[in-house]
């Protein structure tokens, strides 16, 4: 059976199918921009593509990307919009303690923006002292599917923004949404003070840009969802063998 | 102009438009039960259908649907997940926030579903004062558009759930996403102490559906989603008015 | 026995009460304009009032109102002052808290300010998740009651402040307090915008008065005080059964 | 001119008497026990009672008093109900900020409950630091009027609860609620750790007296008040002369 | 025995000690003016050695001190820094929570600056609600030490700041750290409004000084220090008692 | 001139400092297990040593530092205490108005704990918001340097933790602290759930250690203290440019 996407799915088929442990995925996003080719959903249209790939052969409730982060760095982009840190986490907690009273076995958080990392850490910190077992996930392995699978150079090591690694999953996922006539690349260069004080990228990125877009393709980006769900896959075998679940 | 859905929208032409005085409008959802005819997202889905018929002729900035909101009284029937009230009146105010600074003239908040109406008009408020002008709407005048357009009769007045009236909506606007083999009517009995005690809805009504979605077509969808859009104008124009703003 | 009125009642009294299950029953006023022939206390006096009418016969503790509430929308009229909704809530929460703990069988919280209504209720869940059952009543019937005792039409459809309805219920509770020579009619003309953007109610309504308070009787009051608290009979009859309480 | 009442005076009054610099008083009070022979209301009985005495000669406004105050550690004694120091310290922060945008001069917080007195001094330092002057004052010389005056001896130095003091002043505010024949002298022994710990009075009072209140007079109780409100009239000579303000 | 202190003891002799029940002493300071003569951390300096003088005895854990505390009205001072209550409270709280669930017996929060005192006494009652028992002292018996030993008199009754009881316990604990050179009296003034609205000391007192450090010597500190210890201990004999615990 | 450390400097020496622009200094620490032969204090040890190193040629305000962090996932080794991430955040955010107020130029927060870094980035951010410069630094380059003078391998790629790196800077900080024949390597195995749920460290790891303490040495401890110092000049020099203070 495939996931239950909540998309296209009545409650009463989420009451049957959590007569048996059954976990759920959330996957979250931003609102941020992405260079002059993608739109500003690029992260919740990913994270959901790779959520359904993880969901589907777990018979997993997919449950709606939230499509709002934490993307402060971007806010000089107009079109960039957050949610503070603790609006984030809050958000989350709230949809895994509604989890928690369904009967949900697990809840698996799949995070397609950097800014998300730490309220998605500690919501996970907070569900699980309330008995909600979490997984949190970044793109595991993308490091390395992006050295195997690129033609271009990252803008910095780990660092996939609005590049060939992202421009080819959207094309995997949501062609109609790219505009690859509009793709150039950016290889900006970091000041000294990045990282170390609070910093607009535009500052220095007028284009938004980080690698080089150009070299995207759709097959690349079913490669990286593919190689991202394989990469996740032990670790939720993990995960269920921890928390005392089939699978 | 039509309106700038982010979903499809690079940041570049956010820029573009602001150059002249916009608006945004933000729709929001909720992930609640809506019978098992219809899917867990209808609040959202319509609330965005709507909200893009209101904003394309203001060549407004259409946001990405808030798709979780307050659903408490649902919880009983799996897969209705809620935020809290303070969870969301703070998002709102989050995504107002970052809109005020990027420009944005003014905010049109388009709401999809009761619970999430205070939080609403507690976030525009909030928003209000700091200098983000914000109109506040549920369906303006879905009522009467209801007792024109419908065949059969709410279970409750001005209770639109699952009914004739969102299925239809549905159907304009999602046919794949409506089992209309699985619509059934459902009229309970409202128990005495409902609206005086925090009560589940699921208490008193197995099947989550109130009223009749059997009659449910999509021209009358499309003809709930123009006439809210019409009865929308008017507000808008004094809205904008108000503002000082062209329109 | 009457209700246990905490302004005349020593806390022997309420432990030997306790013996038995007991309701306590809470006013919520707020110290809001209401017009020039009544006092800015209005709201709390009639809520205490009714709120007297319906612990009396039911044994009950009677609390001291909370006089403030969220008047927000009055606050162009000097000498209105609000809580801010989420003071307001915590004021209840905290208040019930300790009626858990004190053995209270179940509160019954009695609103007399409309904008009191969305707290109160949040207030109301907390409560109930923690143990104590919540009945929060808004003035039952009170439509109903207008229709029959009220010579002058309201200003709006349920809209009463400063007419003849709490005028009447005034001039029964504490006409000491009301000034009828100043009493003057006013039906002001609705802006579009009322309802949809954070609005004072100044704006449209120099005076305050929404109606006629003119033929605002005593009589009429305590008729209307009467009938709410029939009105509510039932529904504390009902609350009364739901949590195995007798009555 | 005396104080403008808010429980007797119309918004339009208030706003008459702002054309001038002019003060507001806000008593706090508790909900709280005081012995078998006073009602649990005492505390903002008497912050009402001293609060107008001292509002009468600067034509200051006089707020509803604030019932509901912190009386954690008379928890033990059915009857008390408290908010939480933060809900406290936040509802007189709202009332202040409503007074500061009405146009008031400067708040006078009347304090009849020990308890209060921390959260009503860190509202006085936000509102101070949002504009508005803050006098905030328990009962001043209490203890010098205690000694003078009374026929009893307190049970630990300066504290006056449901005593002679306090007694006395509810004789000459509200004698109606004092039941003198039920009142009955304790005077407890402090255990070695009280003040060190969290604990509940009732776990070394079984009354909740302290001290003797049976020479309590009504004529005492005048006495109180008004040497309260001349040791207080100094006080805000300098608050005025401090906020160049006439008196 | 003595106690393990955190800044020389690694876990693992933690772990060994709580084999058998044993308190935690929390020292509480501040980082505030004191003037010419002392440092600004004197308020922690001194906390963390009478800490450890109540410490050794009970072999209990002498944790690092709060250097931070709310030290509002020294704010015009440069140098001084303050945590506001409600962080000081929830640092407390936190800290305790850990205490609690690594198995301490009981906290003794020891406080050496008054503005600390609430938030200290706050987060105890939450602690001791939670199922941590805690002690909360300033200096006890510090008045009556102060009359024996000081050859100087306070500012005001019991008020010693950078005074000859700071100053010689400072000589005892840190000796290297105060300048008897710079020590100088100050007796300002107290003006009318001090204790009854938000004001800062330098208001008044130019150099931070209140009393008259000179006399001040290292024995007379070391006697502050043990005579603190000695009026301790039957406090903690009380409580230790109270809680069950040997001792 | 030296930094001015608080531990020695009083508030005339703060106020005479500020008359030209100056920088503060804050550590971060935390109360944390380090194996055992460290004790548990070693961040904020590390980090006020390191603060030193950068204060000095600054002539900047060494402010004590904050021995308290969030050490969550040390949490299951007893001694190890930990503020939530919020209240860590808070409280800089506190000190750091505090810096404003004062009139300091700007913060450099130096963080000893890996746990500390999001709270510290999201106060920073607020607090130049607020106006108040802020650079936030973990040990810059630290990674190379280990790299460079180490004679062990690290656990995990930069990860130093009661390691040879740890020790070394304790053995030229604090020497008497150390228990260098306690000292034993530890390579554990991370399971592969590590980083992906909230796990202790504990669960996988008996001794705390991380990496090979033994051939720690005070030199090397020296050089890793002034290496940083050394890669945090330019950091600091691009910092005082970018907000035009001299330097």
């Amino acid at each position: 059976m495939p996931a239950l996407d909540f998309a296209t799915t009545p409650w009463t088929e989420v009451e049957a199918r959590l007569a048996r442990p059954t976990l759920a995925v959330l996957p979250l996003g931003a609102v941020e921009q992405h260079g002059a080719h993608l739109p500003l959903t690029v992260d919740a249209d990913l994270a959901l593509g790779v959520a359904r790939a993880i969901a589907d052969p777990l018979d997993a409730l997919l449950l709606p990307a939230m499509p709002y982060g934490d993307a402060w760095n971007n806010a000089a982009y107009p079109g960039t919009l957050s949610l503070s840190p603790a609006t984030l986490q809050a958000a989350i907690v709230d949809i895994g303690e509604g989890l928690r009273q369904m009967g949900v076995a697990g809840l698996i958080i799949l995070n397609g923006h950097f800014g998300n990392h730490e309220p998605m850490l500690l919501a996970a910190r907070r569900l699980s002292d309330a008995g909600l077992p979490c997984l949190h996930l970044d793109y595991p392995g993308l490091g390395d599917l992006a050295a195997v699978h690129c033609d271009s150079t990252p803008a910095a090591p780990h660092f996939y923004h609005a590049d060939e690694v992202e421009t080819s999953m959207m094309l995997a996922l949501r062609p109609d949404a790219v505009r690859m006539e509009a793709a150039a690349p950016s290889y900006p260069t970091f000041p000294p003070l990045f990282g170390s004080i609070p910093m607009q990228l535009r500052e220095f990125n007028p284009t938004g840009v980080f690698g080089d877009p150009r070299p995207a393709t759709a097959e690349k980006g079913h490669a990286f969802i593919a190689g991202i769900a394989a990469n996740t896959a032990p670790i939720i075998s993990a995960f269920l063998h921890r928390n005392g679940l089939p699978g």
